[in-house]
C-alpha cells in the first residue's frame, strides 16, 4: 500500500497524540514525515518522542511549502484552522483540519469556498461519528420507520476539566487565543452529531455563563433551547464544571423515544404512531401500547484512528469521508448561534448575521487579556 | 376517634375519586356528608355510587351555608378554588383546595390574606410530597451534606393525554374555563416539589407552545430555563404529548449529583467537594472519586389518602400538614412566570408584574370558546 506523506501542524495536546498515533504506525497508508509549531519546547518533545526522520518547522507555511507533504493534519489554536486549511489546499496539499472548523462562520465560509474550488482532499475531525451508537441512530432516524422528530434533549455534562487545564495552554479560554469555552473547544462533537442527526434548528436561545466554575474569559456552562423547523424543540445543556457529568441523549418520535446513554441506545417503541393514537383513542388517559428494544450496532467505534484511515482511502481509493471538511461549518453554526443568543439576550434565528456575530466576538477580542502558560501538556487519551 | 364531616366541592374527575375514598372509609376520621356540583348529570353519579346519607347540593356556597361540614374538599376548576376557600373559611370551615391554588396569583394572595387571618385549617392536595423520592430528596438537601446546588433538570413529559381528554369537559384547556394547560393542570405537582427542594427560582425564560398536540386553546408543551439566587440553573420540560413520556430529575451539587427515576434515588457522591478539587488538582483532566449509592427511603407513598389523613390529624390533634394552603402560590408563581415569559418572548423575575399577567390572562380570556362536555368522566386512578 502506497503511504501519504502527513504533516501535523501543531503539536500541542490533540496534535501530539495524532503525531505519536500515526508515527506509530497505527494508520495503515499514513507516514508522518514532519510537524510544524511555534514553540521551541512542543519542537524539543518531538526530538524526544517522534521518529529521528520527522522533520521540524517553526510554522506551518514552511512545513507546506517544503513540499515534503501530500497531507497536513492541522491541530493549532482554532483561529488558525481555515488559515491554514486555505494554505494547505491552495499549494495542492490535502488538509485534514481538527475541530472545530474555525471560530466564526464568516471565516470558514471563506474555507469552504477554497474547498470547493480544490481538487484535494478536505476531512475534519468528527471522531464522535465513528461511534457505533451514534451511526446507528443516524441510520434509524434516516430510515423514516421514527416518523417525525418531536424532541430532543442532550445534557453532555461531563466535559469536566480543573482549572490547571486552563491555566495550562495562554490561547486557551481566552476572547483572542481560542475564540470561546466549551461551545468551541468541548463541544463541536455534540453540535455537529445534533445537526448531524436531527438537522439545523431554525431558532436558538442560549443562556452562556462566562467564568462560572474557572477563572477563565469564556463560557464555561451553557443551556440552549432549540426549535426545528417541523416544530420539533431541543435543549442543549453543556458545562465543564459539573462532576459526576452526565452525556444522555433522549429523542421523542412519533413513534417512540430513545435514550442514548452509557453507549446503550433503548429505543421505546410505539405499536401504533402516536399522532393517530392521540385523535383516535376513546380513553381520555390511555398511552400507546410499546416495547423496549435494546438497539444493537456493529460495536465499532474507531474514534480518531478510523476517520484518519477514511481520510487515507479517501485519497487513496475514493471511500466515503467520516466527515467532509466543509461540514464543520453547521456544528460551528449552532455555537455561533449560541454565543450571539446569549449576547443579545435574545433568540436568534438560522441563518444568523454572520458580520453581527464577527463585530460582537471582535468586541470580546479587544478587551481579551493574554496569559501565560504554564507549559503542562497533559495526556489528551480519552478525553476527546 | 372524632370523626370530621367533610363536604366535597366539585365532583368531575378527582372530586368522584376523593367522594368513593372518603365515602369508603380510606380515611380514618373523615366522614362524607355532602357533595355539590353544578351539573344534574353528576348529582345523579352520587345518587348511584355513594351512600344513601350523602346530601346534596347545586353549589358550593349551598354546601356550606347548610351547616353540614366542618370541611370542604374543594375539586371545581381552578379558578373557582380560591372563591369557594374564602367562603369557606369566612364560614368558620376548613378548606382543602385540590391544586392549583388557582389560576393567577393574585387571587391566591387574596384567598392567602383569609386564610392568615382564619383560625381555621387550609391545606392543599400536594400529594406528590407524600412520596418517599422526594421526601427524602428534600431531606437530603436541606442537611447540607450535598453543598450548593448548581443545577437542576427536570423532564416530566410522561403526562400523556389524547385528544378526548381534553374534549370531555367542556371547561378544560380553554383559557377561561381552566386558565392553563399542562402547566396549570397536570406540573402544579412538579413545580411545587421543584419550589419547595430548590428553592423559588429568580428568572424564567419559558417557551409554551399551545395546540401543539392537541385541538386546545393551551399549551400543551413548555421548555422553561430558570436561573436561581445562588446563580444555578436549571431547565423543566413538560407536555401531555410525549409517548412514552419521561419523569427524570437530576440535581447537581458541589458534593455530586443525584438522579431521581423510576421512583429510585442514585446519588454518585463526591469524595471531596468539586468547587475545592477544581481549584487544587493539578492534572487538567482529572475528575474528583467518587462512590454510587442507591439511596434507601422509608418505602411511604400514600399519596391522596396521606395528604387526607394529615389534614384530618391537623384538625384533630394539630399534626403538620404534607402542604399549608398558603404554600399553593409558590407552584403557581412558577407557572404564571412561565406563561408571562412565554406571551411576552423574555426573560421574567420574579416576583413578576402580578397585573400585567392578569391583563394578558384577560386577553386570552377574552377570545376563549366555549366548548361542550362530551359528558365523559374518566377513571383518574394512578394519573395523578
Amino acid at each position: 500500500m502506497r503511504e501519504i506523506r502527513l504533516g501535523i501542524i501543531g503539536i500541542g495536546g490533540m496534535g501530539s497524540q495524532h503525531a505519536l498515533s500515526v508515527s506509530s504506525g497505527l494508520v495503515e497508508g499514513l507516514k508522518l514525515v514532519a510537524v510544524a509549531d511555534s514553540r521551541k519546547e512542543r519542537l524539543n518533545w518531538a526530538t524526544e518522542n517522534l521518529p529521528e526522520d520527522v522533520k521540524q518547522f517553526a510554522n506551518g507555511e514552511e512545513l507546506i511549502d517544503s513540499g515534503l507533504c501530500e497531507a497536513v493534519l492541522i491541530a493549532t489554536p482554532h483561529y488558525d484552522h481555515p488559515r491554514y486549511v486555505i494554505y494547505a489546499l491552495e499549494h495542492g496539499v490535502h488538509a485534514f483540519s481538527e475541530k472545530p472548523a474555525g471560530v466564526y462562520t464568516k471565516q470558514v465560509r471563506e474555507m469552504n469556498e477554497v474547498a470547493k474550488k480544490s481538487d484535494k482532499t478536505f476531512a475534519i475531525m468528527f471522531n464522535q461519528r465513528t461511534n457505533c451508537v451514534y451511526r446507528k441512530l443516524h441510520e434509524m432516524m434516516r430510515s423514516g420507520e421514527l416518523g417525525e422528530l418531536k424532541r430532543v434533549n442532550w445534557i453532555i455534562t461531563d466535559w469536566y476539566r480543573t482549572q490547571n487545564y486552563y491555566d495550562a495552554a495562554g490561547w486557551k479560554a481566552t476572547w483572542d487565543g481560542e475564540g470561546g469555552g466549551v461551545l468551541l473547544n468541548q463541544c463541536p462533537h455534540q453540535l455537529d452529531l445534533l445537526q448531524w442527526l436531527c438537522g439545523m434548528p431554525t431558532k436558538v436561545r442560549a443562556f452562556c455563563h462566562e467564568a462560572k466554575w474557572h477563572d477563565i474569559e469564556v463560557e464555561d456552562d451553557v443551556t440552549a433551547y432549540l426549535e426545528f423547523a417541523n416544530g420539533a424543540t431541543g435543549v442543549f445543556v453543556t458545562t465543564t464544571g459539573d462532576a459526576p457529568g452526565t452525556n444522555r441523549l433522549e429523542l421523542t418520535f412519533e413513534m417512540g423515544k430513545i435514550v442514548c446513554e452509557n453507549n446503550e441506545l433503548i429505543f421505546d417503541k410505539l405499536k401504533i404512531n402516536e399522532r393517530e393514537f392521540c385523535k383516535t383513542e376513546k380513553n381520555g388517559f390511555a398511552k400507546p401500547e410499546m416495547v423496549r428494544i435494546e438497539v444493537g450496532t456493529d460495536g465499532r467505534n474507531e474514534q480518531h484512528i478510523g476517520v484518519m484511515k477514511a481520510f487515507v482511502d479517501h485519497i487513496l481509493n475514493g471511500g466515503p469521508l467520516i466527515a467532509d471538511g466543509t461540514e464543520g461549518i453547521n456544528g460551528l453554526t449552532l455555537s455561533n448561534a449560541m454565543y450571539l443568543s446569549s449576547w443579545l439576550d435574545k433568540t436568534v434565528e438560522i441563518p444568523f448575521d454572520e458580520d453581527l456575530f464577527l463585530e460582537e466576538l471582535n468586541k470580546r477580542r479587544k478587551t481579551s487579556k493574554k496569559k501565560e502558560d504554564t507549559g503542562v501538556v497533559f495526556d489528551t487519551t480519552g478525553t476527546y
